[in-house]
């Protein structure tokens, strides 16, 4: 088989793909015991499956249904091979295509399914990772020193350590597989939980090679001094840039996958250690002119009405590892994957306001200033504003948040309450909100008034100063490829890439356009956006998006580019180079992902 | 003379400095006859100025009249020398100043004040441009052939024909006096009004050479068919992209001496011919759900209380002459003044239509679309419209306007009503106005649904589907050099330049910072912003910049560049590539100019 040219179209379906269907076509594929299925029957499958539902949310034509006999061109063909891909990953197997060298766009000359699973498929009632007696044990390091593929691909799932090397390249969900290469599987299962299924188990324990020798947990030597003695459980997903305070990013390959973010992969920006909050002594206090009323967490969600708004949160350091490229700067070193997406639900500000009888478009000031719980070792707490002008034009959109897609704020993320500020810098939208008042001054905090601004790339330390920069409040026009990502080695012989990622701009400002690359920039093509369901001038959560481009032909490596546009017309700039600035905030430029391209 | 190294100085005085006060100092220096004035009687008469009023808007601390023998440094003997040349322009004097070639931050080693003026300075009553007996005839062509420093320079006053060749380096407006190269110089005098005084007339008689041969006006050839034939006369200081429709801009170099346009120098977009009205038979008329009133302009001015709005209006296509020179682009060859910005009075559009009972945040459509008078060839009027999303933002802000800096609204500019929807492009504030209507869809117009959108830069003509792109409404940040100009020879010698210019962001973003290098982009500095005294969030007018940078070293011509960035953070792409647009809209890119800079 390696001479076969591989494409993976996989990426092609979306998740709403009814994986039940697929699996009782593949159950009819597999029952006719060939170990090649030929093209028609894959065909004759595929059709059986368009045929009997019309909901399938391919965004494809071709997928009509309208036409009991299709005709079988390049683009239907592709689209049943995605499908094919799909349940023959479903049950572990894998398709291939062979074609000629220059048959970009003419028909597959070979198709085949091929069955890496002796015996029967769908064995019910499969326990995962219990202990095998008479398999070699190994430790962690054993395994994680197994995370690539030269040095083989092994896994950890329960009490057994799985050799997955062969199985990558047959894995519907392309190389994401890989984030796992050397670790445990079951945070990623925990996301994508498609895979918990007898089917999937019984693949996975085929490629079982040992038992994982159980390591004690350290033994943490208990300091009661350590301010960050109490810090909550995190999901083993998340990648920190810093530990104390802790700040972490999900893996960037997992970040477009999903509309909302979920709570755990969030990004985490914390600015010290988080608080341990008693909800029955927590108040929220607001020092207002006409009073200043304590709100007991229960008053603040059971008098005021609850509403919603789904946004995107992004820290203003988002992409500066590009920006430290240029030249170094001061701050976490984040990836792409420093902004998240959720609904959350609370206590409209100004509806609170108003019943304090402050109306928010009269009172007399300049800012509207938050403080959080989480206090410095002076005891000073963390502190943040916005303008009042801000505030108004955003009246009815600022909430008092308590929930986080329908449960909960987790302790990371504020617990028991946060300022959502849609449009604007996560360092803004105060965690562990414990005050509001209105000020003439912006909020003295270090984080107003020396952090979170912007300079022009000839400030340094040197020449700095800060009182004469803006504070950062709303974000300007962003973009991301997530997947794949820098250096990855695209499929063997590939001619086309997906990209997928997100775009986003501040001040409500919805994505218009996606334009992405496969040349460094010489061609473009536009992305499909995937709407987000909200208006235009109001759009606060991010838009997603992909694309299946061309890819240059005869190169091993190329540049993948993407930029958007948004409803205003502002776009990205071109480099990193011309918006560098010595804290490394607002890294926007055109985002680019270096690939390789094995020739077939 | 000519081994000595000029700085010109004198843009960095505002036109704020009292002339007459300049006047009497500059009379008591010419009374001292002598031809030759040191650096000490310079000084001392700069310091009686300074003395005398401390309301000199010279930006400088130098200035503050506090101490009386303020110290000789770099910094306040440049702007004495730049009070200095003010005034010594102000009676056709040079000043000059020598310094050693590596003593760009010591002060100037010698100072001279040259009076080229033979006689009485201030002789009374002079009517400049009178025919003169036995000076030579000549004609229109004759002048305009001297319109370079090469071939002479020669202007037109009155019935003066001037050769100011050997004048203009002592010009205190610098090399602006070239614009009027070749032509009369009239117009220009119209707007620099400081021009029309006696001393002036009498420096400029003593360079006349001759009388002008009245050139008849051509009999036009009078096509009652023509629908342009009642077009309104225009300042010929307009420089037209086209003539019918006419189209034009003023000359970049004067775009950014004025916070308000002057109406005569508003850039003109004209799609179609001027409409003439006649004001007694002119209705305003509304499609509202609540009916269908028709006003007339008398009860449009007069029931509804007048508000106005400073803001700059930009058509889509400034700077469009940037784009072509990546690829050709169809549209108008617009330079970077197609841009101006003025103070609009008029009805506000919301209290209007709740004058009819018309809630526009609870009124149910999608568009609010607006009607002009002026008709294409079938009787169809232009049209436009704006979504009604972002009329609610902008409903205390947008208004009917029937004035414009003060003055009823001149043909060019829609009389007698314009819709002024402040940061928005041109294209939608329809001149004209004749009717409001809300629709459940955008207008129907071509210039909505077939231009001012944006592509990119691989979707050309051949691929290009306009249905799928969204109209431009508000406009993305931008910026230009106004002064000096593209091509232009700085100073002999000059190791500083002095820009000016202006910066814009669409949606009311006000300008937080405009960044300026002298090297092509290596080395940034921030211009100084001079306040436009709106909010930052509701900035609609314009916000102009000028910055003094050092020149890099040893070069003899270098690339000056401008960005800036709005309260969101926007910034500007850095080229023109990568925004290319089939149509050539939306070119803000960081704008570059060329210049020339001689050897000392």
């Amino acid at each position: 088989m390696a001479s076969l040219h591989y494409i993976c179209f996989a990426k092609r379906l979306s998740y709403d793909v009814d994986l039940k269907r697929v699996g009782l076509e593949a159950t009819k594929l597999c029952r006719s015991k060939s170990k090649l299925i030929t093209a028609a029957t894959l065909s004759t499958a595929s059709r059986n499956l368009v045929n009997s539902s019309r909901s399938f949310n391919t965004n494809s034509e071709d997928w009509s249904g309208q036409n009991e006999t299709p005709r079988w061109n390049w683009k239907a063909s592709a689209k049943k091979a995605a499908l094919a891909l799909a349940f023959a990953g479903t049950i572990g197997a894998g398709v291939y295509m062979k074609f000629s060298k220059d048959s970009k766009y003419t028909s597959p000359r070979n198709w085949g399914l091929s069955l890496p699973l002796p015996g029967k498929v769908f064995a019910a009632q499969i326990v995962p990772g219990v202990l095998k007696d008479g398999l070699p044990l190994y430790t962690a390091a054993d395994v994680s020193a197994h995370d690539s593929k030269e040095k083989g691909i092994w896994v950890i799932y329960g009490n057994g350590v799985y050799d997955i090397t062969e199985y990558v390249v047959q894995h519907p969900g392309g190389t994401k597989i890989l984030m796992a290469a050397g670790k445990s599987i079951e945070p990623f299962w925990e996301v994508y939980s498609v895979h918990k299924n007898d089917e999937i188990y019984e693949i996975m324990e085929s490629y079982r090679i040992g038992n994982i020798k159980e390591v004690p947990a350290k033994s943490k030597t208990s300091d009661a001094n350590d301010p960050y003695k109490n810090e909550p459980q995190r999901s083993p997903l998340l990648i920190p840039s810093s530990e104390k305070p802790f700040n972490a990013e999900p893996p960037v390959q997992m970040l477009a996958d999903q509309f909302l973010t979920p709570n755990d992969m969030f990004y985490v920006r914390n600015h010290l250690p988080v608080p341990c909050v008693c909800i029955d002594d927590f108040t929220l206090d607001l020092a207002l002119s006409t009073g200043t009323p304590s709100l007991t967490f229960d008053e603040l969600t059971k008098k005021f009405p609850k509403h919603s708004v789904t946004a995107a949160i992004q820290c203003a350091g988002n992409r500066r590892s590009e920006m430290v490229k240029v030249k170094p700067v001061k701050g976490l070193n984040w990836g792409s994957a420093a902004i998240s997406n959720a609904k959350f639900s609370g206590v409209s500000l100004n509806e609170l306001l108003r019943h304090y009888n402050v109306d928010i478009d009269t009172v007399r000031a300049k800012y509207i200033v938050f403080e959080g719980l989480d206090t410095q070792p002076d005891g000073s707490p963390y502190g943040a504003s916005i303008p009042l002008e801000l505030a108004r034009l955003l009246k009815n959109d600022i909430i008092i948040a308590y929930e986080m897609n329908g449960e909960q704020l987790s302790r990371d993320h504020g617990y028991p309450l946060r300022i959502i500020i849609p449009g604007v810098v996560g360092a803004r939208q105060v965690k562990w909100l414990k005050k509001i008042y209105f000020s003439p001054e912006e909020s003295t905090s270090h984080w107003q008034r020396r952090d979170y601004k912007g300079f022009n790339a000839s400030t340094d330390w040197h020449n700095v100063d800060f009182d004469k920069s803006v504070s950062i409040s709303q974000l300007p026009v962003i973009s991301a490829i997530c997947d794949p990502v820098e250096g990855q080695e695209l499929e063997e012989g590939a001619e086309e890439v997906t990209l997928k990622g997100y775009a986003w701009s501040g001040g409500g400002r919805g994505i218009i356009r996606v334009d992405v690359s496969a040349d460094g920039g010489k061609t473009w093509h536009e992305a499909t956006l995937k709407p987000n369901g909200q208006t235009p001038y109001h759009s606060y959560a991010w838009t997603l998006w992909e694309a299946d481009i061309p890819l240059p032909k005869g190169m091993t490596q190329t540049e993948l580019v993407v930029k958007a546009v948004d409803i205003s017309y502002n776009v990205q700039p071109d480099s990193v180079a011309g918006i560098w600035n010595l804290r490394g905030c607002l890294s926007n430029a055109w985002h680019r992902v270096n690939v390789k391209v094995s020739p077939a």
